[in-house]
């Protein structure tokens, strides 16, 4: 059979936006990878009667119910008497949390004086599976009832992360028949409604595998997922499928299951053994910011100018001023100059270099936001792209930092790299 | 009347766990701003039933319905078609939304082709009023139905952002009869426990109006928020709180009602008509990106030269490779002087410098991750900072350039720049 399931998270401070569920998120995808149908998410305050209302609803439409928070010590932590009442089971005192709670106290708060009500975490539902809190105090517990599997989990992120991992995966793959396997697959330099566009028969045709497709930063990713007993067999649906989609987008793909972008480039330079500099105008240091978020980077990327008004192009990258007068600093050649002056400065193998108008205002020469210029250039070769950007300063800015990193990419991968 | 709401977000990526569910924070801080109770979140997937079965759940217990998700130009975004049905409402083909939708696909996308299924969200509810989407093309929505009123948004959480914002908030003001204003007070130096329980007792002594803490990426902000009929009877109940905030943190308060410690600096600058220039090393252009996020800055900010190895500090900022061997790259020698070099080779009047370990690993030298050295100098004065950071490579990172800003900020306003 396959279960589905609902998760319940229980806490006023995410009703109040002063936290995000990433409790929800990070059982999802346990949950999922496990081959388990999350069908609803729930959240819920520290209020009995609105909680009861929430297990009510969840017991009709889930097999498995997993909620998280509402076990610690203070008063509106209801989520175990909630439960327990609500599918007929006693509270029990259990003695060896109790001494596993006071333990905890005494080893990492010694100066902290436990209270009686840290005591109250250790009353469970009779008959409960307990999932020891490796990281926190409250423990987490699993019982069945009805034909249903309840499952509670502590409401902060690293004690329910760690709880996860260590009691709820080895809980639920008792119950699992089928494994779940998938491949992200990246594409840059298409949009979503053009990618579902070319492959909407294709998606629509498919029940297992699945494909789907989320659009984020300017770039698209595919999820293609299949459920199978073994991860051959998942493998053996998928590669069709995968086939297809290459057929299909060729090299617009520029990684199966990788990171990013950035991280696609760092792993081609480091095969290549080559380096990379930079010079930045209206993206600011945002590409530079982006190879350096890889730890391990330096190794390839060696730095970067933001030159960001004209002096600085000329003074630190060495683009005559002639050429800018002439030219404006918004061009393909004071681009190309650009990338040649920061190869040349840092000493690396490749120059990239963006200048462009980020907006939300256009610059006196009246050329719109959007208006950009990406150059590469190497010792022999040079090339320069003028993607058509557009909506917010923001997303030019991640616009530019995604073709510069994409022309890099495709300079390693030998295809046509001005597109 | 006090009303209810439910938020209902809708896509099975959020179910899958690849994405978490910001939109329910953002709009449950307007919401809770407004003085509405927030008292369910739901999540569903891309599914016309269990959708069907959240929003007849949601009828029963909310009085007002908000959907975030699911009104893309795709075939499984089923919102608007679900939601109408619920509510006995035809969706109608809006010309004006259509048009706009073309106009933005010329504008914006000159060189793309508009598919047909773009103009499907131009199809709307019989009599709702339309939200303008100022950076997407799914517009949003809003109707009244059977006592309840239904608003739906868009899921990429930038435009729902931007719709909160410009067409929500201006709706349920409607609907409120209480204004709710108040001030965010803005923090840096003292992390979040710490400003707790400096202001706790004047915290929990508070009804109207309220005191609360909420960090992020370092930082600390107080929201203080009054309820009350005008705005001015708002402010003057808010005015002596604001002033015991002051008197109890000083100046580590940077700002009231300011966008970010950034922009701060960028007024303070412009005020004093100075320039800047930076020169980074772990942070890799990260604090150049957060200067250049503002339109506007290159009157005050002229660059930045990111030195990724130490070749590149001797290079690009002049420092002598003598000291980098005798200090070693991450000290405050070396800081100092890579300030110097950025403040002499942009010629600005303020040098800041960063360099440090983000790790994960420890450098060749052996001193751990969050070893950090901050320098600012200017014709007379030079000063560093070695804060203690900690947690991973991107919160060191993020830690750096707070630092770098506050020493301009504090160099600007006259008090100590150290601390």
């Amino acid at each position: 059979m396959s279960y589905t399931v609902e998760i319940i998270g229980v806490g006023t401070e995410l009703l109040l936006g002063n936290t995000v569920n990433t409790d929800a998120q990070d059982v999802s995808q346990v949950l999922c990878d496990l081959g388990f149908n999350v069908h609803f998410h729930t959240v819920v305050g520290d209020n009995a009667e609105r909680l009861n209302n929430a297990v009510d609803i969840a017991k009709k439409r889930a097999d498995i119910i997993i909620t998280t928070g509402g076990l610690g010590p203070t008063y509106d932590d209801l989520t175990k008497q909630t439960l327990a009442e609500a599918f007929g089971k006693k509270l029990i005192f259990n003695e060896d949390v109790a001494n596993q709670i006071m333990a905890f106290f005494a080893k990492r708060l010694p100066t902290m004086k436990m209270t009686e009500n840290n005591l109250q975490q250790a009353q469970l539902p009779e008959g409960c599976i307990i999932f020891d809190n490796g990281v926190g105090t409250a423990p987490g517990c699993a019982f069945e009832a009805e034909g249903k599997h309840i499952l509670m989990l502590p409401g902060p992120p690293r004690e329910c992360r760690a709880m996860l991992k260590s009691c709820v995966e080895p809980y639920l793959k008792k119950l699992s028949e089928a494994e779940i396997h998938s491949h992200n697959i990246h594409i840059f330099g298409l949009g979503e409604s053009a990618v579902e566009e070319n492959l909407r028969e294709l998606m629509q045709s498919l029940k297992n595998p699945t494909l789907a497709p989320y659009a984020k930063d300017g770039e698209v990713m595919l999820r293609l997922t299949a459920k199978a007993r073994t991860k051959e067999e998942a493998e053996t649906l998928m590669s069709p499928v995968l086939a297809k989609v290459h057929e299909v987008l060729g090299d617009i793909i520029y990684g199966i299951d990788t990171h990013s972008l950035e991280h696609t480039v760092f792993k081609l330079l480091t095969e290549h053994n080559l380096t990379v500099s930079a010079a930045e105008s209206c993206t600011g240091g945002l590409l530079s910011k982006r190879l350096t978020d890889i730890p391990g980077i330096s190794n390839v990327f060696k730095g970067s100018i933001v030159a960001y008004n004209k002096q600085s192009k000329s003074l630190l990258l060495g683009v005559s001023p002639e050429l800018i007068k002439e030219k404006h600093a918004v061009s393909r050649e004071v681009a190309l100059a650009m990338a040649d002056g920061a190869r040349l400065k840092f000493d690396s193998d490749i120059g990239i270099a963006i200048t462009g108008i980020a907006g939300p205002e256009s610059d006196h020469s009246g050329q719109p936001p959007g208006t950009v210029f990406v150059a590469l250039t190497t010792k022999d070769h040079s090339f320069c792209r003028t993607p058509h950007l557009f909506h917010d300063r923001e997303r030019i800015r991640i616009g530019c930092a995604n073709h510069a990193l994409d022309m890099i990419r495709r300079l390693l991968t030998g295809v046509n790299v001005e597109l």
